[in-house]
């Protein structure tokens, strides 16, 4: 069969480590695992309730911008998370964030299209890109500037840019002055912003800031994916400039149809349960202090601040300079899975990693153990 | 806000329709629905339930390509319904139909190349290449070709085509011969084949046929949203050879991540529900007797034989030249909603109009007695 040059995306090297503690697994041994990158909970109690209670109705479609109450009950989390008056037309449900990124990149870019983003970063950014035919440039970050772009850095060539704070793998937070100055450096290019914020609500210190903050010119991407808890009911958010709400309704009619209904009736609930939803963030926050006193013990002492999400980015280089190896006897030797830093940063990733602290408490301690002893032999 | 230009998708005339159905209701009239594709019923109550028994299950990501059981119990479907011995394999699940075709899109072409599809047909076809920076090549079908392309009608100059089986609007089948001639016509042009069967298990006479009965050299599209009566659920599934697997399997994960993981559960039990969805086609059955008595009777004579799904296209061109005001008047004075052909045809669906008959068959009757009064006051 045929095959297009845009199909032809890199693999997840993670999925390899995956694959790889999964036949561990099978072959009776005990893995901890700080590769994933999602909660170990399930979704909120009362979402869960809301929707167990709505399985009379037929769910078929919905309109496809997503449950009217729905898009309310997100526009009132702009006024009480940041202090935002947002009008709810502007917000559209999407099929989780994967789905928003989709549809900003089609309502946005052409083919041919350039697009920049931090490296280290979520490495979909740039497989989605390219599934659309457009092109990532990869804007390689400074340890000293937390793993984030710095306005100078922007290229002048890219019709595009994607902030992402909380980063995915760094977990460091754009300040208010930095995303004013981001923005507007890159509107001076011409540049469309796309101000990715998946892990708001997962900080650990002051508040996340939205880039609606300083400015209405952004499309921005959330999720109900990781502070609700949600990440396989894929249901998520993208909040659009006024003058892009009928182009992204049509993109969505058309490629989507509609955001899973069963999911939205749950996504509608979850607003209402942030009391669970912040007592999973105590113990995100309890494993951050567990990680940031056993991590520098064990010997990966060179890590940004991880101000949110649930992730610490270490520079190994002066331990390896083939993170997948170094992974792979981590997992061997250790019993814990890691993610080497290739799939983020395909230059510079050779000498970093990604753990990740969703996972109980209990687990994250128990890896810790581990990787002191593991170094510690080495 | 930039826009880009594969972003201006047209508009669906369909909405206008149902936003001006929704208007009448709301102003106390009752509107008759034969404009809506989709089931009134609610998913099989088997599958409502396995989904309540597992929402204490965290139902996180799954694999990309979908539960194993899943892909195994549809793998299993085509033995029972073709006689096809398939690899499971080669069964992705996919975020309804609409994530089949964009997977598929992205895994066979590149961007600038062209697909050809008969009109009247699908619109979102049409609207999702474009939005890829593909060129949709509509070919002009005949109604005494029952509104199917015929093998002489496959351009040199495409490099994909799309069958549909039963057709939407048509409700037309593909026989195994035309199947066989089709393909073959587009293997010898180069052209890669998809071939969307969301409406199999809804036909009124003979079995539908699976491309797959005549080749592996296809991409088979297929959803829970029709016959398992799944809609918003958004789940489908595509069949692949086995030399795409690991192409489009990337591409899933990147797009998509995974399709929802509750309505994967839904599914799966569905597929144990097969006298659920047999009274659901019992329904449309003689809903489909009834429409086809009734239509001619009220002066819509000229139909193809609607074979399966739950459409009839009606040309009305001794009628109208504008079924758009056509499909308003209708509306206005008979009191049922009705879909103009140019979402279907934009350059013939002037003269046409698809009726739907996937609600209750009481409704039906009614729509039919509403449509005779106002045409023999016409």
């Amino acid at each position: 069969m045929r095959h297009s040059l845009r199909g032809q995306v890199d693999p997840f090297i993670v999925m390899d480590v995956m694959e790889a503690a999964a036949r561990a697994e099978a072959a009776g041994r005990h893995i901890i695992h700080m590769e994933v990158g999602q909660p170990g909970t399930p979704a909120p109690l009362g979402a869960r309730q809301a929707l167990a209670g709505a399985l009379e109705q037929p769910l078929g479609y919905t309109v496809a911008l997503g449950l009217p109450a729905l898009r309310q009950g997100i526009a009132d989390l702009y006024r009480r998370w940041y202090g935002v008056d947002l009008d709810p037309a502007r917000v559209v449900v999407t099929p989780g964030s994967s789905g928003a990124f989709i549809l900003a990149f089609s309502a946005l870019f052409d083919a041919g299209d350039r697009v920049a983003m931090g490296y280290p970063g979520y490495p979909s950014y740039r497989q989605i890109l390219r599934a659309m035919s457009l092109t990532p440039v990869g804007i390689p970050t400074r340890p000293e500037d937390r793993y984030q772009p710095r306005p100078g850095d922007l290229p002048d060539d890219a019709q595009g840019l994607i902030l992402a704070s909380p980063g995915n793998p760094s977990g460091t937070v754009l300040t208010v002055p930095e995303l004013s100055a981001l923005t507007q450096a890159a509107s001076a290019r011409g540049m469309a912003v796309i101000s990715d914020e998946i892990y708001h609500g997962l900080s650990y210190g002051d508040r996340c800031h939205s880039a609606l903050e300083v400015t209405d010119e952004v499309l921005v991407v959330n999720s109900f994916s990781k502070y609700f808890s949600m990440t396989g009911w894929r249901v998520g958010w993208m909040v659009v400039p006024p003058d892009m709400i009928r182009t992204v309704e049509r993109l969505a009619q058309n490629l989507f149809i509609c955001p899973p209904h069963a999911s939205q009736v749950a996504a509608l609930a979850a607003l209402d349960c942030i009391p669970e939803a912040e007592a999973n963030r105590a113990v995100y926050s309890e494993n951050r202090r567990l990680m940031l006193e056993g991590l520098p013990r064990a010997g990966f002492d060179r890590i940004a601040p991880p101000e949110g999400a649930f992730y610490i980015y270490a520079d190994v280089s002066h331990l390896t300079d083939d993170s997948v190896a170094f992974a792979a006897e981590i997992l061997d030797k250790a019993g814990v899975a890691v993610t080497p830093g290739l799939d983020f940063d395909p230059d510079r990733g050779r000498r970093t990693l990604r753990f990740s602290y969703a996972r109980a408490t209990a687990d994250i301690a128990e890896g810790l153990a581990r990787l002191t002893a593991f170094m510690a032999a080495r």
